[in-house]
């Protein structure tokens, strides 16, 4: 076992709070200035030592599990319980370190192959045990919360053995791989045949191959790989009522897509376990390099240019004017005070920063790729940064989460929410969410910082991420991020007539399901809730979390 | 009603057969060379007077809908009612120029807009009546039949009158259209605003926007612009239960993608009424241009490494040698001869015709992916014809079904059938779906010509698309067809383990109803009988297409 992964219990991104990055002095001084009073070690250094209650799990139906599983598989310790209690939202993490109830499941299961996890559900079923599927545990929207729903018990089904790349058919450029393979070990084992599968989210270093299709996951290099959902191919599903596998063909006729029906099911209709997946040449040259355009209208209508254009980046990310000065303020340096100056010179009065990624396969490909899109840019005024820009984000680039656990140890909220929608209201859609949020946080002593990027366009429209920073109220620190979360979401959909998605790849989990129906509608809901009946008649897969109250 | 397209009974793709593609005498006499005794005038060309039998609407129902529509929008004469029994398969036409039984709806709907719809299936489901929506009427797998299904009647939903463009967002590139909006009424009012949906199916002429996404079509150009679901962001359905809504963004995270439940329902799952589809500006320039490629394996991998590399063009269609061949007989001409022996010259032993057609926004972008293509098809050894090569196939792009009608009439049997697999199985699963079309077929006197064609590819795969050709067999007309089929259908899904999907973009309707569980599994069966008792709990909705015995 000592082969595990770590899954002590997450009060922060980083296990051990080790390599959470620190900010310089100068930057606390600077985001005081801003946002209101930051407190150093406000963060609750020391976590209370959180009560774990005794295991519901039926001895019988331990027993049948044991058997399936071997015994060293089921576990029911205190330490492998609370690691996997739930994701790493801000509430998440707020309720790890302060007093309280925390949905410690009842057992975690760690099944060794499909067949196991199969007959596992088959067991759940009889005995009438909860199961939440468990991959990387990222899960900002509740999605992998032990919750019981009602059930005898709850019992987590983390994947972290099913850890294999099965195949590899180079010529059609697929891969199947089981579910629990992690981002950089996926990426790892695909090299080995010059291939890659080009899926980088934010949360790359932990989470895995079946989460990034339960959750329609999108990566930094979407506009050149595409969401995940455009890379799974086929997928073979563990449910109560039997294996299910799906996926023949590049593209069919054959009635309603069904894969698309089991992508982004976020658990609740089956238990993905292998994963098929377009795959493509490891690129051979890679650059990344900043370019600023002068105001968010400017910003978003160049991205927009180059999309209906096929101009885009591998990667391509603009942020807006609040992004960019935040972003400068953390780090200091007096890069950054020579960057304003330059930025003045020429004249450029609210600057985006826009960053482009390119993975090409061969320097040529990608000169005449990037010759295109820089031509454009320049006709659209953008101010060329060069590569060194580029390549600060790239370094930072899975940093984020890090990022927020030391500044959650300064004492502040800080969380993210995005959305996405077509290019006509996109700029509306940014005010009225950045309005909700301002004015829903806004506080004597607090002066909320929201920022926004586009990180995902498409030719028809594009995401908007938003970041939120401000000194946490100590008195109701829940009820403060409730109430701007709140305040966002009917910002987005509220009114019955969405503006935007309530989510554009951070998925539903528990946190969105009140929306849903406003998306997809009554009847949607009831399409959901019936296709689940079907394959999960007793409702014992990951409940409370995509369709609720059903 | 005089502006109603016309609906009489088509006993082929054109109503009355004045611009059938006649055959040349040549031609003729090679036919019989290669296939068979070919005879002209065997068409049965003077078809039966059909037996209409009355029609079984009840009159409470029909004056219920007679109030909802105007009573000159229900339609129960037998010209009518004939016109719209079924689509536009083999088996379809010969089932009209033989004597017999035809499935003769007891009464036409002609809908004036998305909210009569509604009203109309609330109708339909409170009297039990049985609602085969249509569109075109270009189903070649009985989609449209209209089967009563154990109801009391069977009515046919005609969308013609839902022919509007219902709002442009050109900053979005989106459109709105009504369902019943045929392809050339929707490029003619979108190029009003410079715009264009790039969707080209070889039903392009008669088929609707609803037709499309009913069925998952895919256009002859769909290597540049998508198959119809990459276009579809949104959809408004009637359904029994209701209205529904889906699309608000141009990607999402908010759970399972239900548009993709709804493109590809068939009319099972509600009728379409209105489709918000992704358009793009007008191509400025246009080229096509023939090329060879010497056999099979060859042609299919220099396909291949284009689909790889992001570099086909925006129509790429290879043709196999006996559909060369075939063509060339069909044409007839001396251009044939100096051609074979163009090719013979160059050492070509099998003449595989690669056709490429570009859209470009201006000649230099158009100029700059040319290049890039035409340079790796010479690496690849392709030989070129020119342009003459490509645009003769362009000008008969649309022209197969009305040369099919030509060949009826000269009693031939004449059929397609088609499918989509990975790369790796490609030429394994062209080898058995010949051999078991050709092994079916051959019979003393009549030689079976298969030929096949990949008209779509992906970077993963690709589609396969067979036309058989061969002397019909007067005895057992429908038997001789119905064995191939089947025999095909097997090779294809066959075994439990299909090697390709039963259908790449003809769609399900109720020819491969019976293979649709062996694509997506028992499990997936129920699902979408599930979904299908959620939206339509009595089951009015086209029955017998998609889910068959439920």
């Amino acid at each position: 076992m000592s082969d595990l992964p770590d899954h002590r219990i997450r009060h922060a991104w980083t296990a051990d709070g080790a390599d959470a990055a620190h900010l310089p002095p100068k930057a606390v001084r600077r985001l005081t200035e801003r946002i209101g009073p930051v407190r150093a070690g406000a963060g609750i250094a020391s976590p209370p030592e959180p009560a774990v209650p005794e295991s519901l799990l039926p001895s019988a139906a331990g027993a049948e599990l044991a058997e399936v599983l071997g015994a060293e598989w089921m576990l029911t310790d205190r330490v492998a319980r609370l690691g996997r209690c739930g994701g790493l939202s801000y509430p998440d993490l707020l309720s790890r370190r302060l007093p309280g109830e925390l949905p410690v499941p009842d057992a975690v299961l760690l099944p060794g192959d499909p067949c196991q996890v199969q007959r596992v559900l088959e067991v759940c079923a009889r005995h009438d045990l909860a199961v939440v599927p468990f991959g990387g545990g990222t899960s900002v929207v509740g999605g992998v919360t032990a919750a019981r729903g009602g059930k005898r018990a709850v019992v987590v089904l983390d994947l972290q053995r099913l850890n294999r790349l099965v195949s590899v058919d180079p010529v059609s450029r697929l891969a199947v791989f089981q579910a629990g393979v992690r981002g950089p070990e996926a990426e790892r084992m695909l090299a080995a045949h010059g291939l890659t599968l080009g899926h980088v989210p934010q949360s790359f270093e932990r989470a895995t191959i079946g989460g990034f299709a339960a959750t329609r996951s999108a990566g930094q290099a979407s506009a050149g790989y595409g969401r995940f959902e455009d890379m799974v191919q086929g997928v073979r599903l563990a449910t109560p009522r039997g294996e299910w596998r799906l996926g023949v063909a590049p593209a069919s006729a054959a009635g309603p897509d069904l894969r698309q029906l089991a992508v982004g099911s976020e658990g609740t209709l089956g238990v993905l376990t292998e994963v098929t997946v377009r795959v493509r040449p490891l690129p051979v040259v890679e650059r990344f390099e900043g370019f600023v355009l002068d105001g968010w209208e400017r910003g978003t209508a160049a991205v927009r240019e180059l999309a209906q254009a096929g101009a885009l980046a591998d990667v391509t990310r603009l942020s807006d004017v609040d992004e960019m000065e935040m972003s400068l303020t953390l780090k200091g340096g007096w890069q950054t005070a020579l960057l304003r100056r330059y930025l003045r010179a020429r004249g450029v009065a609210e600057p985006c920063l826009l960053v482009l990624g390119w993975h090409g396969a061969g320097r040529r490909e990608l000169a005449r790729r990037r010759t295109r899109t820089v031509r454009m840019l320049r006709a659209a005024g953008a101010v060329r940064l060069g590569r060194a820009a580029g390549e600060a984000w790239r370094a930072g680039r899975f940093a984020g989460p890090r990022q927020r656990d030391a500044l959650l140890d300064l004492g502040l909220c800080v969380e993210t929410l995005e959305t996405a929608t077509r290019w006509s209201v996109l700029g509306r859609l940014r005010t009225q969410v950045r309005a909700a949020l301002v004015d829903s946080l806004r506080a004597p002593g607090r002066e909320p910082v929201v920022m926004c990027h586009v990180s995902h366009a498409y030719e028809t429209g594009a995401s908007l991420y938003f970041t939120v920073l401000l000194p946490r109220d100590d008195a109701d620190p829940f009820g403060q991020w409730a109430e701007a979360k709140r305040a966002a979401c009917e910002a987005i959909a509220g009114s019955g007539n969405p503006l935007g998605t309530i989510t554009h790849h951070h998925a539903v989990g528990a946190d969105h399901a009140p929306y849903l129906a406003g998306e997809i509608g009554e009847i949607g809901i009831s399409v959901l809730a019936a296709a689940k009946q079907a394959v999960d008649p007793t409702g014992i897969l990951n409940p409370g979390k995509l369709i609720t109250g059903r």
